[in-house]
């Protein structure tokens, strides 16, 4: 099989500057306002870079329809998206016909509790890991109802595996499992009810 | 009641450099491959900035420790943090003794579906607004238990406004509810159950 779980990431063009943009957002959530950095100097070329940056932007609406062609939302999307600076990024690979799974590692932007991934932070991954393993069992569609359940802290700086399987597909109806675990113990399950339907895309 | 809902936005320090950072994700996520802009010299700058914002960083376990005395994690959380470029943020009101809200509107990073936004971006929104709700109604705790409910599709680029109310506290169980609404109409609620309980916080 050969469907595209995730993008690749690039080592050059838009990817590496996002690359190199959630550097500057770890690094500015690790310093606060304990450092000695002038963060009006950073600001200053922060600013000089969106400049740069929103000069020579396509539109609002061109970039809508150009990021729905081909790839479509792997390229971007706030979990897996290469392009994406908020995105950690996942990266994807199949388990079993049903099955995929990701190994990450979050650092400060994403915590919740002290030294803990925020539960929200956990509900975006798994509901993205849910969407995708419905793409790979081959019968995808759009999120009706998560639930998730916390059974222990996500832990910051150690690896997590973010696994997810779709379970049955009757008719529209599509029910999807996940779950996030560290050293073989859940922290956190989701379930899902996914329809089989998509919204078109922009033209 | 003078509680502090979510941590005012300073218009300098890391405050002006997080919301200068903003505006590089958007422009990135905007821009993709659709642009003439030079990605390697972006890369370039934003990789020298994180240089030096690294090279003044404090340790990891100073900033966790500090981090969390004060406001606690309003001043960098990824929902509300002014501190945490990945935030919106979020900037809530109360409405009532157990009820708050925040009106915001969310561009490209946060995408899902076709110029909409993620649903487990919601997901993020709602877990944290519930929990502020119970800080607000005065008992709050740990994330148990998630349900969300998608109706609709959120809109990109619209006035969005998120709301949670504290319905019951019964011994340390507490449920709260919520909503993520755009014209008067829901999108996305949702019903949590927390218990009463909080992780020590570093030392």
């Amino acid at each position: 099989m050969t469907i595209d779980l995730h993008s690749e990431t690039r080592p050059c063009g838009v990817d590496a500057a996002s690359a190199a943009a959630r550097r500057v957002i770890d690094a500015l959530v690790g310093s606060g306002d304990m450092t000695d950095a002038d963060m009006a100097d950073i600001a200053d070329r922060l600013n000089a870079v969106a400049d740069d940056l929103e000069e020579t932007a396509p539109s609002r609406n061109d970039r809508l329809v150009n990021m729905w062609v081909g790839d479509g939302n792997t390229r971007h999307d706030p979990v897996t998206g290469p392009e994406n600076p908020i995105a950690p990024p996942l990266e994807y690979v199949g388990v079993d016909s049903h099955t995929i799974e990701a190994t990450t590692t979050l650092g400060l932007p994403y915590q919740g509790p002290p030294s803990s991934v925020h539960g929200g932070v956990s509900a975006l991954l798994l509901d993205h890991t849910l969407g995708v393993a419905n793409g790979w069992a081959g019968t995808s569609g759009m999120t009706a109802e998560l639930t998730l359940r916390y059974h222990r802290l996500t832990p910051l700086f150690e690896p997590l595996t973010i696994t997810a399987r779709q379970i049955s597909v009757d008719g529209r109806k599509i029910r999807t499992e996940g779950a996030i675990r560290t050293g073989g113990e859940d922290c956190v399950t989701a379930e899902g009810l996914f329809i089989a339907k998509h919204p078109p895309r922009p033209r």
